[in-house]
């Protein structure tokens, strides 16, 4: 992570590119590219999302590299130690979700309880 | 990034959520993590999008964790190696963003050329 | 409206598409359309929005009624009738956001009180 | 549409809210808005998507509603007639998707051709 993060900001500052790097914009680069992922997937079955990474697996993975890049990006300017965050996010998910509620379900933390 | 990716499968498949991973939903999913990021800087000027994140740090780090173990999700079920895809995506955009050309430029790609 | 929504349907019917569209999809469009239109303001201050609406006044006419085109779409096939529905919303709305409280701020309703 | 677009006005403007409104936030508000539309279908198939319409049907015509309400608000600051872009852009698409070539298919014009 130090590593790719490290070659991120490279690519940037040699570029001079960090002046455009606020949160703002590194939030809107980020749904941007998301965006742009899910269009792969537009009118495809779930069944069939699986085939089209199959035929489509170079563009694809282009999409989550760009995706990751801001998301670093955005971790740099913000301050923010994304390893970190993901753990610190999993032990909070791990209470709103126990896994004797959660178990096989696909409901939002606000629609489960132990009474259905 | 590794170690990651054990802890998120670990997490997902305790509740055995894994039926439910598939490329569409995991595009929209990081499409709609990567909207509730936006949604903190809604209104706010691009200087002012630095305060928010001085103000909102924790909330801030948890949508970028959402969006990263989303993120990661897809690659694993994708079989894609993400680090690997951020280095080749990298070296792609270093020969689509010449640094003599792309200097402090935030255009696209498309619109840079030597004479303009 | 209804004579738009007449166009809409027409145009998707003489290529017999109604077949592709279900909510999912249909609110994936809407999605990735939304995104197009918001990279045109990428890197871009909020005053320079308003230039680059000048400058490109018909590529986001374009963005903008391809996301009205499939929000027609998605009302069709939802059986929603899109101006009750913008009524209704507004009528709420109102009451979540009391002129006396919500005059001049940007906050969101539940941000709001008498007290600050 | 014109009625509609003097009652969005008005709610705006007797909350002193046009400051807030630049193409820039609008854009930003109009994905915020499709991404909670899109999280109602998030790990449903294409064909319990209407099922979720069913059940839902208040909050998805509400999410309908606030989309539609910042495409409003945002032809109005960028001086668009919406109803007018979408008469064209149903014309050029008219174009880019010829009825023989487009029929029963969901590709992309960019894939169309009379080859295949």
């Amino acid at each position: 992570m130090k590593e790719l993060l490290i070659r991120v900001k490279e690519f940037r500052d040699a570029r001079d590119w960090k002046q455009f790097h606020n949160p703002k914009d590194l939030a809107q680069a980020i749904s941007i590219e998301s965006a742009e992922l899910l269009e792969h997937f537009l009118w495809k079955s779930q069944m069939d999302s699986f085939k089209v990474v199959q035929i489509s697996k170079e563009e694809v993975a282009d999409e989550l590299a760009d995706i990751f890049a801001y998301l670093l990006s955005f971790a740099d300017v913000a301050e923010i130690d994304l390893e970190e965050a993901l753990i610190k996010k999993l032990e909070k998910n791990a209470m709103k979700y126990p896994v004797e509620l959660a178990k096989g379900r696909a409901d939002k933390y606000t629609k489960l309880s132990s009474n259905n």
